[in-house]
């Protein structure tokens, strides 16, 4: 009878975003786990990640604490993210399955155009971000959302991202929220509070939101 | 008597391009003699390298054999960049060294943008690249030319690049001569034929050139 049994056919490119502890990793399997029970082939993926460059990349950036400028990162998380396209998404997206994938262009908008001590504009980086990710955008990106004390409470990873403190973090949210302010039909803003159902509840509404607005492609 | 025997002293920021097997390294050695001869504090480095970051990269570039695609690999070359010019060439520059670096972005403009098979839109690898090198552009490329056959007898490394071929080697020659008819006060050809001193000679004269027409910054 309604749509949340059985989403129409169109596979989405649906990415998770959020500050470190929001719950992205939790909420990426619910989701794969509620479109697979619905027959629909599902891939999920990070980023970055998932490709042996990919791989490469992140332990330098996790592990680089500190040393390299913004701009330095912002080129290595879109060179990640080129190959990931490239070597899962777009092979992922041909053979018509659905992709959730654990962050995307907008968290390096966030960290390196919002949050980060030297700024890389991110306006430019959009630009730049979208042509290196060969014009390749998702359907919709779900921004997890929730207070930073709810989020440390949360997370027990301790990368260079955590250890920059708390005033950082609290930049990388007001960052997320400012750039779904711009694109408010794109990027929706998830309350991120609660139990881990009743967050998934909130983003198969936004899934489903998108796909009875556009039901074919 | 003649600016030969002593440049004016305004450090200029070299780069020296071309083919592998086109003499880079020995004349990069050979120019740094003469500036040093002449009293000048002179910083050499090489793109990718001299960094952490450069190291890893080049690593990663040097032996992923044709596993990368050319938007990832330009992507990596501007990252290691940005680091370069951030510890080695910007505080070269501001002790007021002459920096003399082999390769820089045009190489990333050939490479990429002119000789891979899958092509970056050279203008955009221009316009991406400087933004990424924080607008620091070199006042002179040195283009060391020859024809293939006399850089092949000269080269003794195997790295990717040279693995990939004499055909992709000549869309890389063709590739920095279309460059550097399109910025023939920037981008100099000099005939890298002949023994060193020969074309550290040529070289000179194109230092001298500029250093005439600008003597003072």
């Amino acid at each position: 009878m309604s749509t949340s049994d059985r989403p129409a056919r169109r596979p989405l490119f649906l990415v998770l975003e959020g500050i470190d502890g929001s719950g992205k990793t939790t909420q990426q399997q619910l989701l794969a786990d509620w479109l697979r029970d619905q027959g629909e082939s599902v891939t999920c993926c990070r980023d970055p990640g998932d490709t042996p460059l990919g791989q490469q990349l992140r332990e330098i950036l996790l592990h680089s604490a500190g040393d390299l400028h913004p701009m330095s990162e912002a080129l290595l998380f879109l060179a990640a993210r080129a190959e990931l396209i490239r070597q899962v998404i777009r092979p992922a997206r041909e053979r018509g399955d659905w992709v959730v994938c654990d962050r995307f262009l907008l968290s390096t908008v966030v960290y390196q155009g919002h949050a980060a001590a030297e700024r890389i504009d991110p306006n430019w980086l959009w630009s730049v971000g979208r042509e290196a990710a060969f014009g390749l955008m998702p359907d919709l990106i779900l921004l997890l959302d929730l207070p930073l004390e709810v989020a440390i409470q949360r997370s027990r990873r301790q990368d260079r991202f955590e250890a920059r403190g708390r005033e950082f973090q609290e930049r990388v949210r007001r960052g997320f929220l400012i750039e779904a302010d711009r694109q408010p039909e794109r990027i929706r803003i998830v309350d991120a509070e609660g139990g881990p159902d009743e967050v998934q509840r909130r983003i198969r509404d936004e899934v489903e939101r998108v796909l009875e607005r556009h039901p074919r492609a």
